[in-house]
Formats: structure tokens, sequence, C-alpha cells
């Protein structure tokens, strides 16, 4: 499939990632951005190439940030040749193919700093994630070019970690600490049909959490230190997903990204091998981390210590960690999930998380990040205080660990890899995704105003009679959605969350016109820290009160529970070009006697105003919250 | 001034104490404790004195949990005599005699497990500390039975110490890490008249955060090592209060405990010393914790993370830590504060402390303790998740760091020292505490059935004309409160909480009747964690709504804000006899669709139930919460 971009919601936004965030990154990646620290993450290959003199510096899956960066600057190759780009990857994939070691190993914290201690430590150390996004690059950087040096760097150390890693007796019989390379070595089995990868994913996902447990051998073997403190420390397992096998796992634990691309190699394993019993493990994973650990805005983990999922239910709103790679890695879990079955309700947490958390993972001018998205920002705390500090109140430019940045250009630049997709009962079109798809069965053009206007205008050019899906949201009501195929009303009974169109050979024009109005929702009865709090959502966007436009302090607005809410025009002076809500309401008024004391509160009219999530913090620094009292 | 018991609500806890809780302390003490980890805290002292090989186990400052007990036992022996148990701390005495160094020095974590390392961590080793809590037991030991021993030892070790700190050129110009010396010496120096040791504490006070800073030099001299880690770690001056000389401090920051330890101590030195600066520093620092940082139940110190005071009006219900010792030390600094002023609003924060966080921090049976005092505990998550490990659904028998549970046992044993004082003015009767209290010029005696009951029936026997101070509670209001003087009624028109009765010699009949009525209380506008919420006291007791009287969740709960609210008859059978609380209200009865939907949630109406905080925790383990919805 060849994707063009439009020029909606989402082309633009891609162009943003293409036209300067890409080139940010690399910028930065090469230690050439002013003002920012150093990320020596080219460098330390240099180093291993033995191109220049130095030691390494940085975390110990500083070379990941390289991998993911070039599948990101792959994809945006495939949006649009860049002989400029095309040459800055294969300049960085010579220094790869220099640093890499003649027996096929590849990992410059190991070459340059901890020498002969190759394997030791695979919870700590991500070797074998540093060895997934390289890999995910390198065949990104195939699909994009044909060129095969990196994808052949990356089989010989594939065909390296094999001889080191498996089931037979004489190899480790250990998985990564943070998966990735299980969801990795998948996307290479397809991309060079070699069996063996497919074996050693699915080794790694099988051997995962059984008895004897090799973390636990790893660890009694040095001592019990952890790598990160250098001190004895307490093995938790959860944390690394290794606390029992996949196939036992009901809940969603541990490190919410590591499980999250776990899952997501148990999905495409599942889906690959017809395995049932791993089919059912995801489904239960899914529903665990959707349904009972999911912000309203699509954030998870909920916990800062150990960016670890809680018990469910539990989602605290000014301390939420909410990763901008757990939402980016829940779309990869829902993905693969897709290749299991069809349902909408996978789509629509896609469309959650890429309308709310990434996009706030991102500034406005795509060149400031969040890892972090709580769902209450207050100054002076937030960010400053005890068990906040991870919550910042601006964007910065860039982390020490740099997980998300390239994590997000890598998914916006293959948005269209989550916005369509052929099966054998036709295109199923998951995303409104704007610009024009190109399957060998069709040509589809989207053109619409979503998220702000609900009218989707599809032209659909069928080089064959073709069934083709089209997703009515969740959110939306089927009953106040309208279409029409060439004019002619067509019925909204979808099922699983599509209708399906039988289209005869030939150009169709549909319209999809999506119920746009605001509408108010209530976490569930179990959620405490959400109750008597309303949220506020338009089309797929949860949108936030921000100090900018309120009065503060927002935690005294209350939200009229009845009155109408209206949503203004497209505003294109503010925030990018946003519809704010306005929502009647009130506001404490009253100055209390003291800390604590018997005057009743008093609250006067005060007419609320909403922005979307994503939009937030990139004005004035000001207080911010998703859930407001009712 | 010598007090004896009663039989009301105080005089009945202050037994509990002597007759369960003490004994019970010492058993643990001497490890004799069944099914309760050994203190090692005498067995310490017992190898220290050469009576015993072994060595030395428990935390650096285990030697102040002695001296804790001692000072309890001391008071207890003030309100009764007991041999067996002055037998018992004599002997404690003889072994802590053989494990004086015979320079003075006393600290068996350095003389069996540091040898040679003396004053090398003031900031991390507590040895001022320890010297601190064993000189208050001597001093309390000396007045309750005339012996000497102890008091010579402590002196003893108070000589060394000023031999080795100090102002002059070849003494160390350190103050203790843990903030205790000051107070203890300024008991010492009022036991024992001998200059030195007011000298002493005030070299403690002057010097603390003055530049060069002490902590600082020790710290780059030990290499940045953290005691507690073993490992290089950035100082906090703050937590040690040690980031600024006191003067300047305007506000509470840092270890609630240790903060408020040292703000004791400067009250102490401020009074007596009629240092005007200093009394100033008390003043913005009481007004900084009490009215900007306090939990409604007194609890002080709002984050697990260093045991400290976050910023104002930063208070979290749920991950409160709020420690029992913090209340305790509270009540310290107020009845320093009450030697610079009388005013009663410092004995409404003491009265809120002893109905509230003090007693919640002891189980009713008076065997389980609380170091931790939320305001919301949670099933499942209290105890358990992160951030939230510190916030235990139930009380411990007792904890590695033992803090807690003697300093309630000196607190509840001195009550009489927090309830009325003598003045060049007249006797000030600060807190309702049952029974008599005999001072040099009158008899003054207490019956009352308070807090249950608002009666209280004085009767003072006055041997000379004398003025006497009744304080009326801020939480009471003065037109509904009555007064009688001897059958004839009286004008209750307080200043600064006290009305002045002048009473002429012989023995007079007085009734103050409080106005005792379910009321509600409301938070700050500036704090965010209470917004919406309203919490209900009666009389001096903050009530709070728990599972096993409440349909659970309690945060689908809603109080009727304007609904009356009635309260039960006393009620012997409940919680060692309460009178409870019921709120009309109503409950969230739906069931949500999924984790977030647009469904209303729906409320029915149900009755709340309250019990006063200090009570929870003593049934079933269950949820619980002092601010609930309105």
């Amino acid at each position: 499939m060849k994707y063009t971009l439009g020029n909606g919601f989402w082309s633009r936004r891609i162009l943003k990632v293409t036209e300067k965030m890409i080139p940010l990154q690399l910028s930065i990646l090469k230690d050439e951005a002013p003002g920012t620290e150093p990320s020596h993450a080219i460098e330390n290959f240099r180093i291993a190439a033995g191109l220049k003199e130095g030691d390494f510096h940085g975390m110990v899956f500083q070379d990941s940030d390289i991998g993911k960066w070039i599948e990101a600057a792959a994809y945006s190759l495939k949006l649009k040749k860049d002989p400029a780009l095309e040459k800055e990857i294969d300049d960085i994939v010579d220094i790869i193919e220099k640093a890499q070691m003649p027996d096929g190993y590849l990992n410059t914290f190991y070459t340059l700093k901890e020498k002969g201690r190759r394997w030791t430590n695979l919870q700590d150390c991500h070797e074998l994630y540093c060895f997934g996004h390289l890999t995910e690059g390198a065949v990104a950087y195939h699909q994009a070019t044909g060129k095969t040096k990196f994808l052949d760097i990356m089989c010989r150390f594939a065909d390296h970690i094999d001889t080191v890693l498996g089931p037979e007796e004489n190899k480790l019989h250990g998985y990564p600490g943070h998966p990735e390379a299980e969801l990795a070595l998948y996307r290479l089995y397809l991309e060079t049909g070699n069996e063996k990868y497919l074996k050693l994913s699915r080794f790694f996902i099988d051997q995962r959490g059984t008895e004897p447990n090799f973390f636990r051998g790893e660890w009694e073997k040095r001592g019990q230190i952890n790598h990160w403190t250098g001190r004895p420390a307490a093995l938790n397992l959860k944390y690394t997903q290794a606390h029992m096998p996949v196939r036992q796992q009901k809940e969603a634990v541990g490190h919410a990204v590591r499980a999250l691309y776990l899952y997501t190699g148990m999905a495409d394993i599942a889906a690959q091998t017809g395995d049932e019993t791993l089919a059912a493990a995801c489904e239960a994973l899914w529903d665990s981390a959707v349904n009972r650990k999911m912000y309203i805005t699509g954030g998870l983990g909920a916990t800062a210590m150990g960016e670890a999922f809680m018990c469910d239910w539990e989602l605290p709103n000014d301390t939420a960690y909410a990763e901008t790679c757990a939402s980016v890695a829940l779309c990869f879990f829902a993905r693969a999930m897709s290749r299991l079955k069809t349902d909408g309700a996978l789509d629509d947490m896609v469309e959650r998380e890429l309308f709310n958390v990434i996009p706030a993972g991102v500034s406005l001018n795509a060149d400031r990040f969040y890892y972090v998205n709580p769902l209450e920002a207050v100054q002076g705390v937030s960010g400053k205080e005890k068990g906040l500090e991870h919550a910042l109140p601006a964007r910065p430019k860039w982390f020490a660990c740099a997980c998300c940045p390239p994590n997000v250009a890598r998914l916006m630049t293959s948005l269209y890899e989550y916005s369509a997709r052929e099966t054998g009962d036709g295109i199923v079109l998951s995303q409104y995704l704007d610009g024009t798809m190109d399957f060998d069965r069709a040509r589809v053009t989207l053109e619409t105003g979503y998220p702000w206007e609900g009218a989707l205008h599809y032209t659909v050019e069928a080089r064959e009679d073709q069934d083709v899906f089209l997703r009515v949201p969740g959110w939306a009501c089927p009953e106040e959605t309208a279409l029409t195929v060439d004019g002619a009303p067509a019925e909204v009974k979808p099922e699983k969350g599509y209708v399906r169109l039988a289209l005869s050979r030939g150009t169709h024009r549909i319209l999809m016109i999506l119920p746009m109005k605001p509408r108010r929702l209530y976490a569930n009865e179990h959620v405490r820290h959400d109750a008597g709090c309303v949220a506020f959502a338009f089309g797929p966007m949860i949108y936030c009160l921000e100090g900018c436009d309120n009065p503060e302090p927002l935690w005294n607005l209350k939200a009229d529970p009845d009155a109408e809410i209206t949503v203004s025009d497209f505003r294109s002076e503010l925030l990018g070009g946003v519809r704010v809500l306005k929502i009647p309401g009130y506001r404490r008024a009253d100055t209390a006697d003291g800390l604590y004391s018997e005057k009743k509160p008093v609250y006067v009219p005060q007419t609320l105003t909403a922005i979307p999530y994503y939009a937030w913090a990139n004005r004035e620094e000001k207080d911010m919250r998703v859930w407001v009292r009712e």
C-alpha cells in the first residue's frame, strides 16, 4: 500500500514530523542541536567503529534511539523521496556496520564499556531491546529503499543471537528484560522469510516466566546486584514481565511499555501461528489494560515508580505516569490484535491514543516532548513536589532516556499502517486518515475536516468488485451517523464497529457523517479518583480545562450537569486550530476563614472553556485538569 | 503540680497506657514480646556494658527508644507508685551506666558498631538525638523519684558533648541532624540549673544553617556518602533543618518531626532568654505549619518521601504521611509557645492532636500502633500500591523504627502538663482533663463526660484569691457556651480563647457547657484535595466514614449539604464507647458501561454513618475517608 498525504489534520501533523521533527531528532542524535544535552548515540557507534577515540556515554539502551530514528526516517522516505536524508541514513548504517563485531554482535555499551560481559544481564541491560529497535529500523529502511546493507547487518546479529540464546542445552535460556526483540524478530521474519527468526521470537515468548526463572538465576549469579543502582536489590519480576509464563497472565502488570511491547509480540506470533492459548492471553491482557487500567486520555501505566500499571481502577490524575511510549505501544498491540480479528473496539483505542496522549506527547511546534502525560497539572506542585517530580508542567526539549520522541515520530510517519488494512474480506478503513491510500485492489481517498467536522468524503476507485469496511467509532451513536454511497442513503448498522459496503468495480463516492457534538463522560463507579467528576469530549478528543482560559484554581470550578455545552466554530488562530467547548458552570467565589472552617463555600456562575487535551501546555504555564467537578 | 486520675475519657485512656502500653513496650524493648520482632534496644546497652557478648542491632537511633520509654514510665510513676516498674527502670539505668565510656560518651551504635567514628556524621547518625531522649528520660525519672543516678549519667554525657561541640576554635561547629538535644538540654538546664546546658542548646540553635554549612563540610569529608544508602547522595539540607539560619526561616519544610522538635527547642530558648527574633521565627513557623500545612485531623508532614512537609495547601488524603510523632511534637511545640504567650489558638491545636491523630496512632486495645495516619484508606490500594505502601490499612504491632509508640506513651502519661499551667496571672486551664490537679495555689477537679457531652463541672479549691483562665475552644461559639460560677451565670467573652474568672479564696463550683453538635467543615479554597468535600466534626473530634458502617466504595457516597445531621446517644458497646453521626446523603447506585461512558451516574438516598477518626481501623479491614463528597 502506498500512502500520499492529503491536507487534513493528520497530513499536516505528519508533515511537521517529516519536515521538522525528524531533522531535529537527527541533529540531537548527532549532538548538533544547540542548547540540547548531547545524545552521544551516533558518537557511541563512531567510537565502537574505531572511527573516533572516546568513551561510551548515555543509557545502556542508547543504541535504540538510532534504530527508532532510522525507522521513522525510513517511513518518511516512503512518503516522500529525500536523497539528503537517505544519505544521512546510509552514513549512519556505514558506521553501524563498522561497529559490528566479527561474530555479528552489535551493542556499543558492551563493546565500549562492559567488554567481556555480553549476555550476563539480560534483565537490566537491554542488548536484545537495542537489537530489536535497530532491526525495526533495518526492516523499515529495506522496505523504503530496497537497500539491504542494514538488513544484512541485523540478520548477522540475529544469527549470532540465535547461537547464544535458545532452548538447546548449550545456549542461555534467557529472554529480553525489556521486550521488543519478540516483535522485531517477527518483522525480520516477515521481511526475510527466514523461519529461524520466527522460531527465536517464539522461544522468547514461550520461555518467559518459566521455572527455573532465568532472571532469578542471573541475579543470584551477579550477587543480587541491580545494574541501575550497583547495589543488591530485590528482584521485581513483574517489572520485566517475567513473573509467570505469558499464557497464564490475565492482568496487565509491571512496566507498561515492556508489557505492551511483549503483548504485541505475543499477538503477532499468535496470529502468525494460530496459537489459541496465546491469543486468549492477549485478549485477557488487552481487556485488563484498556478496560480497567487506562486513563480516559488513553494513558497507560499509572505510577512513575517502575513506570508501571497500578491495580485495577487505580488511576490518579496528578501523579499519572501515562508514558507517551506506552500509548504508542498500545497502537502496536492493537494493530497486532487486528491480525487476530477485525473489531472496531481495537481501533477505537488506537483513535483514543492518536487524538489524545500521543499528540500531547509533542508540542504544537513539534520541537518539545512529553514523556509523562498527567491529567491534572498544578503550578508549584507538578514537576516539583515529592511524588510529582515526573509530572512536568512544560515539555522539555529532550530526555536522557529519549525513548518517547522517536517513538512518536515512527508512529506518525507510518500512520497509514494503522489506518487501513487489506484482509481476505476486503479493505478495512479503521482510522480517518486524510489523503490517498493505494491498495492493489483499490485506491481510497479521504477528504475531511475531521476531527473538527464529522463529514468523511471517501472516493473509492475499485479495480475489482470490492468490499470496504468503514469504521463507526464507539463514541458515535449509529442512529445519528449518516451514510450515503454514490448519493444514496445506506444503513448504518455496524457489526463489531464496522459497516460493510459491497462496492462494484469503478469509482464510488461515499459520505459518512459522524455526529459531532460535545459529550459528557463519566468514570466507572470503581474509579475513586474521578468520583463526582465529569470529562468532556468532542469526537475522538478528550478536552481539558487550562488556566489560560479559566479562572484558577481549576479545582474550584464545577460544571453544570445538565446545561447545554456549546462548541465554538473552528478557531484557526488558537493552538494550531481547534474548536473549544463552552460549559456552563460555577466557580467558588468565597475566601475561607483559615485552613478549615464552618463557612460554606459560595459558588457563582462561571462559563468553563475546554480545549483538546492534546493541545495543553502550549501557552503560558498554567494549571490543567481533565476531570472537572460536577 | 500533682495530678490524680479521674474516671473520664482521658483518665481511662491514660490508665490503658500505664497498665497496658508501658508494660507491653517494656516487653518489646526486652525482646520478650511473643510474635513481635525483637527490638534489641536493651540488648545493645547490655552488650555495650560488657554484660553480654554480641553485636549491635537496630537503627542508629535504637538507644532513643529506651529514653522515651523511661520517660513515659517515669510519668506513670508520678501518677501511681509502682516499685516493680521502678526496679525495672533502675536495672536499665544500671546497664546504661555500665555502657557509658569513661569520658562520658554514651551511644551503643558507636560503641559497638562504628568504633572510632564518633561525631563524624552528625547529620545522619543521631548521637545527639539519642542523647536528647535519654536526657528527657533522666529528667523525668529524677522528677518522679528523686533518684539522681540516671541524671548524673546524662550530665556526664552532656559535659562530654560540651567539650566536643561548641563555638570555640578547637570544637566541632556542628549541631544535631535530628533536632531533639536542643529541647532536652533546656530541660536538663531547668532540672540542674547548670547554665552550660542552656548555652549549649542555644549554640545548636544559633549555629544551625549558618555558613559555611557544617553538614556540607561533613558530607564532603565523607566522600558525599549518605549513611543510609552507603552511596554518594545529594545533600538535602531542608530534611535536616540546616538549609538556613533558624531566625530566617518562615516556612515549615523538611522532615516534620525534626522540624517540630527544633521549633520546640527554639520556643523554649526564646521564652527563657527573651530572644525576640527567635520568638518571631517560632510564630512564623507555627503559622506555616498549622495554618497552611496541617490536615484537618491535626496530621503534619504530607509526604512519605522524607517524612516531610509539602508546599502550602498540598494535603493529599490517601498518601498522607501525618506521622503520629509529628502530632506529638506539635503538642511539644504548642506547650513551648505557651511559655511565650497565652493563646487559646495554641491549645486548640493541641486539642485537635489529642482527639484525632494521636489517639488514632494507638489501637483501642493500646497494643497496636500507627506511624502513618492517612485520611483515606482503600482496600487493596492502601499499604500495597506504589506510593501508598506506607499507608497501612491496619495497625502493626511494632516498627523497626519505633519512634511513635513510646512518644504517645510519654505524652499521654504527662497529659496534665499540657492541660494546665500556672502563670503570673493565674491558673490557665487549657485542656479538659478529667481528674484533680493540685497546684500550690489551688486544687482543681474536673468531672465531665467530655468529649461526648459538653458539661464541664469544675471544682476549684482556691488557697488564696486566684484568677483562673478557662479555655473556650475555637470550635465552640461563645454565644452558645454557657458558664455559671457558684450557680450564677457568667459572661462568656473569651479573650485569646480564654475566659478569666477572679475567684476568692475558698471552694467554687464552675460549670461551663460547650455547645456539642455536629459541625460541617470545609477546607480553604486553596486545598485542591478537599475541593467539593465536607468533613464532619463533633466537639474536638473529626469524624470519618468507615466501610464497616457504610456501603463501599465510600467515594460513591455524597453528603446532603443542608439536611440535619443527627448524633446518636453514647453507645458504650461501640469502639470503646462513642457517639456516631448520621448524615443524610446519597449513594451512587448505577453500574457503568465500561470504564468511561456517557451514562450519567445515578444516586439514591443513603444515610451516612460517621465515627470519630481516632477510632478507625479497630474492626474489620475496610475503606475509610474523612473528606466526603458533598
